[in-house]
């Protein structure tokens, strides 16, 4: 393997991209003009009616990235699956990518754009990190339309008998502010409002942003808009978005947005780039919408979960698959040498910071320890009948021995595993990965659901803590047993469950590493999404609203006389 | 005259136009495809290389579009800057239009949008009332990136020395509500920020805004970005957005957002929709950018200017012209009977509520009494040099007796003048307008500034408060004394003033009506946008952050099966 550590900045490759038309791109796709709407000069939407109209094509075959437990770095599974969707290409298939879009909020923080890396990209990487196509400006603006119809509410005289104490609905902006997390409301005279205690949240927090990914069509998404709890009454009733007349709005606002947006990789491979809900208080999966145009766009859909298999991969199962319909036929778990090596428990790695130079040195032991978790990753895939390939995510620094390690114990478990070096190589460097990955999907899969719907909420999350997450079982604070009984007495005990928890352990404690056992996964709160139809148990701090660091990105990002973004990465 | 009162709702005229490509409709303007970008299927962006590509083609005749003080309702002038361009291309001259994009807040308020009306409508009017290409948005964004920063430098040590009372850099969002309108942040724990009184204002009053509408060029949105002042420190030194490191990040998020966005009338006028600063607190007028363009782009450019000729004229003239170099060729003032009766002072006009019974009778006489506004309003576009069309803006219920009043007003002032019927009619309505319009344009104009820049602003302001708005003096508040001192000492004394006032009278007490005499102009507040490039001394209560009513648009704006927007008008 070749890896030169002279790879050019990501910004830098982008912009010496040899872009193609985007009709092109869509025929690629199968999608006729017609279908194509262009957003500036290398972005467009696809009208919705692409999935009534493609009905009758056959599915490609459907493949979820999932990852170990990552580092706070992230361990490159957006670079995978862009690299795996070009080295499909590369093999003869016809592939398409679909991603999340990225946040606004950690571009301009400490994280930096997402749309891939090295010759494993997304382009235009600037549009793609900034408005793109303004769909998460639109849900800001569903969001906040909400709030302003649920505070004029109050103002006129509260005629839903709302409990100020209980209103659940907060604000969102896409941007990294902590000063907005806890704020008082309302203040000024008579006529400013009603005073209250409130909040902003980011804008990938926001319940809209959960339903437009999850919504099949333009009336599902109305329909959940209107579903969606702003608050209890006194008396501990739901009152909902229907009810104080902000649905209609909301929908009016997010209908174009539900419309997909296309871009290409480097090697000219399609990428639906769709919708950007959190990974914790939210299910963290690009939307329904692109993959039901993307399931009938050519031979691969590639599609991006986020955090580790215990997290995204296990909403992507029982979340999306749910309210999609979609089977998937493979998994890829992207695995680095750093990550194992920090799940042996022996570095910390701190963003920002360069990494523990012990952490460099060549250690296959170390990679063993650590591998724990990436057998229980596998196992959480397998959970769900899914075959599965361990991607082995290449650095510069990396020693073959270690990526030998990671392949044993993959080997042990009876997976496939391949090493990829699509950052230095693009597509090329991904082709081992796409052939192993063709032969799985190829394998008999049977998915299925962790949990049925029937299951109580406590079954489901019961079932996700041990069978997942590797707990001996779950505790409930008492406010989060009293709101338990409150959400199966509302009605609400056949949604699916999204445990919010740290993404840096298996466990709900980001200190332990590996595969922890012997622990209990601590409920101490739980909300509910009902228009996004999920309950949603907190265990540990959330933050649903991130703060900028002492030197953010937002210091350096600027233009040039060109007008090009610089120093966006 | 023909009025049918059977003219279709503005959704439906809409709906049922002939839209022609935007390849075509920029081709009447002489922009070639590859300065065209589209976004969505009717609107695209145009480059900002058009400027100096088209510079060597000859000037279009530079017409604005104002009017007399207007009724809460608005007298119809969009619609009329539309009809006119559209008579324009009828009558054999090549029109350009140049509008300011609607807020959203009004939009699901109270007023509704802005794309003019009947048969003289922009379209798509959803998408102009609701995204259009996101210009808005990546103003909230950048506003509100700033504010991050800002938060942050606080909280990060404050290395400017910040007063924490003497920040000026509040929030926007765009939407009417009131709760955000005096809010504290930073509340929470030592890391969720300082805590501090703030609030938000609705987008449109963002100098983000401000600026965007004023600038030439990238570079120079860049540096006017640089020299926003978000505050001062305890000795009174202005601290800027570039001190604190957030001048390059907004105009990362602007960067897309400078470029004009074409749309077209119903009868295919190409139409520039940029910008949409407020009119009271800031200019009220569309972007230099897009008239940069639309003045090579034929024989006329048709642009509006916000309220009455005292407040969007005015600015148009001393702020607008001042930044982009133009000159203005002609000016039409909109008069409507209801307005020249409302100025009477014998109606109390209501938004919402029908309009007072005794308004709709035939009394050409009450037009005479209000025709003191009109007097003044023709006066105040003469103050400037330029020649000026008096445009009488049928509605139903009028009298022909009513229309002669004002034409008579108009002879005596030896002003010209038509009455005008677009909304039922689309251009042929206006070609009378358009005729006397060709006229006036021809004839020799003397543009002239209304003051010097180097006047003091105390100077600037009585120029405007005794030239323009009819008043005896000014009073200054002793706050709004001192702080025209600081802005002196500062170096802000050579930017020209934008008095922020009632655009309900010419006066600063909305109650007055006519053309009110014997009174002072109190100055109670001083403000600075430096980026902007303007003071804004602030009469009487002004108002940034709009509330939705008891029962706002918002209630009943929704989406049909097909994905068309219901109920926005």
């Amino acid at each position: 393997m070749t890896f030169p550590t002279t790879v050019p900045t990501d910004l830098e490759i982008a912009r010496n991209a040899a872009l193609k038309p985007l009709d092109e791109i869509a025929e690629r796709m199968g999608l006729g003009r017609h279908l194509i709407e262009g957003y500036g000069e290398h972005v467009a939407k696809i009208k919705l009616s692409a999935i009534d109209e493609l009905s009758d094509r056959p599915k490609a075959k459907y493949v979820v990235v999932s990852a170990v437990t990552p580092t706070p770095l992230g361990e490159g599974k957006t670079t995978t699956t862009v690299g795996l969707g070009q080295a499909l290409n590369q093999i003869g298939k016809r592939a398409t990518i679909a991603l999340r879009q990225p946040s606004m909020g950690p571009t301009f923080g400490i994280k930096g754009g997402a749309a891939g890396g090295g010759y494993s990209q997304v382009v235009p990487m600037d549009v793609l990190n900034l408005h793109l196509t303004g769909d998460f400006h639109a849900v800001t603006a569903a969001h906040n339309m909400l709030a302003a119809v649920l505070d004029n509410h109050l103002y006129q005289g509260n005629a839903s008998g709302l409990d100020l104490h209980s209103i659940t609905w907060r604000r969102v902006l896409d941007v990294n502010d902590r000063a907005l997390r806890n704020i008082v409301i309302g203040l000024g005279s008579r006529t400013d409002g009603v005073p209250r205690q409130s909040g902003f949240d980011i804008t990938a927090a926001s319940e809209v942003m959960a339903i437009f990914a999850l919504s099949r069509s333009l009336q599902e998404m109305r329909e959940r808009f209107g579903r969606i709890v702003v608050g209890y009454t006194r008396s501990g009733d739901p009152v909902t978005a229907e009810q104080i007349g902000g649905a209609g709005a909301m929908a009016a606002i997010m209908r174009d947005a539900l419309k997909p947006n296309l871009l290409q990789t480097l090697e000219n491979t399609p990428v639906l780039v769709h919708a950007g809900p959190f990974g914790n208080i939210a299910h963290g999966n690009s939307s329904v919408v692109a993959d039901l145009i993307g399931i009938r766009g050519g031979d691969f859909l590639v599609t991006e979960a986020g955090f580790g298999a215990d997290m995204g991969a296990e909403r992507f199962f029982n979340i999306k698959c749910r309210a999609s319909g979609l089977v998937p036929d493979a998994a890829v778990v992207v695995t680095t040498v750093r990550a194992l090596k920090a799940m042996s428990g022996r570095h910390t790695i701190v963003p920002g910071a360069p990494l523990p130079p012990a952490l460099l040195e060549e250690n296959p032991d170390e990679v063993h320890e650590g591998g724990a978790n990436l057998r229980k990753q596998i196992d959480n895939i397998r959970l769900h009948g899914v075959p599965l390939v361990v991607a082995i995510n290449a650095f510069p620094g990396d020693h073959p021995s270690e990526h030998a390690a990671i392949a044993e114990i993959a080997a042990s478990e009876g997976a496939r595993s391949a090493v990829c070096t699509h950052f230095a190589d693009g597509g090329k460097g991904a082709r081992e990965l796409a052939e192993a990955v063709v032969e799985a999907a190829d394998e008999p899969a049977e998915f299925r659901f962790l949990y049925p719907d029937e299951a109580s909420l406590r079954e489901k999350i019961e079932a996700v803590a041990t069978k997942v997450y590797g707990a001996e079982g779950v505790d409930y604070d008492p406010a989060a047993a009293r709101q338990l009984d409150t959400y199966e007495r509302n009605g609400f005990g056949t949604l699916p469950v999204c445990i919010a928890k740290t993404h840096l352990s298996l466990s709900s404690d980001p200190a332990l590493k590996g595969a922890p056992t012997g622990w209990r996964l601590p409920v101490r709160e739980v909300r509910a999404s009902v228009g996004a139809g999920f309950i949603y148990p907190i265990c540990g701090d959330m933050r649903t609203m991130p703060g900028l660091s002492a030197d953010p990105a937002a210091h350096h990002i600027d233009i040039d006389a060109d007008g090009n973004v610089l120093n966006l990465s």
